[in-house]
């Protein structure tokens, strides 16, 4: 850090397992994913390139390779997963994770209507391969799973061979996990949070208020995801307690007492 | 692109009539500009300086020069020429597109009260020396114009000489087309389509719901205007129903009963 | 300019202490601050680093440079004052001051709860180092502050050294002079108007329709603050009357009588 300030709360660096942070790349050129390695790095502990983004993307093989140089992995958004298994080419995706040299892969049913049974095996089957997060939650807002549900879906696919589970919420923060105001179904969070443990949920939080919101709940190092580029750098204030939003949050309580 | 995928919409490709998309320009860096052509060159069909950001933007020669090289058309936003028209100054206005080197204007009267036959009047003039995009619809949201009324003004405005006209919705998407909620005032784009064939019309959509919208309504291959540099490869996903707004909207249902 | 264009408003240049502009910087890389002083260098008075991004940004040094070559004084954020303060480690911030050369600071208490004649010292004291911008208004929206109030902190903080005060309204543009909605609370800003000359106080509006506003108030010349990168050159173009939004508030009447 630049300087030195007191009273900060601990945070994690890399690599780490908590106070993990996933970025949403959807069609960063490679100066772009250049300058957010330069101010970003330490911060990113993986990359998503949004949804099927990876599939229009001119220069793919080169970014690939801008992000593994600075030993960020990267991974294709589930949808891109859902759009090979409706299409019923399975094993074509498979090729391709391997063609690209990827190490993770997400598996989802965000989009499609799958048997969690099937979705399970799919986890395993490519878990041999790479290392997998699956995500719960539907991008349907119309379809509210209820919490006990979400808790056994999340730890089946933790069974199955996930890494960690996802909790959905899109790239504009108003599905899954969020309301369509995007405020959080905190209820729904915190039973989650009583059956699986926390280092194993990669929430996504692209909304301030969200981030400010799991942040405030579970500490500064609590894994987030489908965190803009350009809000790298503000989250890491956030979590760290030195953003209007959190700045008394963990800040010991004696201390206020000077005024 | 990057691997196969079947059963995909066939995508129209460059130099394409249909299909069209104009990315608004208002004040990218010359680099973020060559980022741009990197990332998207071959989804623009042509790029909009926004209202009169050409005026104040300082490297004005240089940016048209980029996006010359890079075979992707320029022109500047209708505000500026009314913004000459309302000064009695529209030789002038014909001399600056001269000096630039510009082939593409638009005339539109979203901020002025102009007398359609004059309007028409400027269109045929402007079209002797460029190709004349014109604009319907007004940035004023409590000016609501009727759907005969819209179809009367495309139809006069093209027979005037306009290439093709553009649907107003502003850089926010909250007037014209919409309501100020943003929604789309989906009576009247039906009705238009019924006297007015779709490849001689640009939508404004600068909201990513207002895409999904057009492209359910007239397929992945509608003209699209007003979307943002960095919306351009979020944009090709959701024409080619590879994200999860349109994810099942082109597939064969047939695809679908696998699980 | 890139052309002439008559009946514009007059407007200042730089130095200037009206029709000032601050632009917020959020952790910027520094090819985007080089890209922003290329596009908008002359219409960028003074840069904030956005609260404590400083302190996790890893090239602050070479930012600091590339900004001072330009000739553009930039001071880090309120809340890192405040950070500093809560801790007791008010000397240290002089020193980090001192440290990266930085000849602006800001003086707030949007986060803290600071008697007013603590401020003015801590204003006073830093102002024999610096030149000082103080700001007035908290960032919590359940603060409500009176117009009269609100007079008397700015004058109290100009008096103890202030060189300019702020209006709060955060990046979000939700507190302080505007409503939780990002409506400006008018009646306030036209009563500190009565008593506080318009070119001390630089005003918080990062949202489009603050922007106009306080355009149409006050005029082209009016000092704004946290302003977005993006959104420098639109700004210059809303300050001229050459978007929609202000195009008909600074021509001549007489003008309009053409149609």
């Amino acid at each position: 850090m630049n300087y030195h300030l007191n009273n900060l709360p601990e945070r994690a660096v890399k690599p780490r397992e908590k106070g993990f942070t996933m970025c949403m790349d959807k069609g960063l050129s490679l100066r772009e994913v250049e300058d957010l390695i330069e101010t970003s790095g330490e911060y990113i502990d993986i990359v998503k390139l949004g949804w099927a983004t990876s599939f229009v993307y001119p220069k793919l093989e080169e970014k690939l390779r801008i992000y593994k140089e600075a030993g960020i992995p990267v991974y294709f958004g589930g949808t891109l997963f859902e759009a090979f298994v409706i299409r019923n080419q399975f094993d074509d995706y498979r090729k391709v994770l391997d063609r690209f040299g990827l190490e993770h892969a997400e598996v989802s049913d965000g989009s499609i209507e799958m048997n969690h049974d099937v979705k399970c095996e799919y986890i395993a089957k490519l878990s041999e391969q790479v290392t997998v997060l699956s995500e719960v939650g539907s991008k349907d807002a119309e379809k509210i799973i209820p919490p006990y549900k979400w808790i056994e879906l999340m730890r089946k696919e933790l069974d199955a061979g996930a890494w960690k589970v996802i909790g959905e919420a899109r790239e504009g923060g108003n599905v899954g996990l969020f309301r369509s105001s995007g405020e959080v179904r905190s209820g729904l969070v915190e039973e989650i949070l009583t059956e699986i443990p926390s280092e194993k949920i990669i929430w996504e939080a692209p909304q301030k208020a969200q981030q400010v919101w799991f942040i405030k709940l579970i500490g500064p190092n609590v894994n987030l995801g489908n965190i803009a580029p350009n809000e790298m750098i503000p989250l890491e204030t956030i979590r760290l307690g030195l953003r209007g939003d959190t700045f008394h949050h963990f800040l010991n309580k004696e201390r206020e007492s000077i005024f």
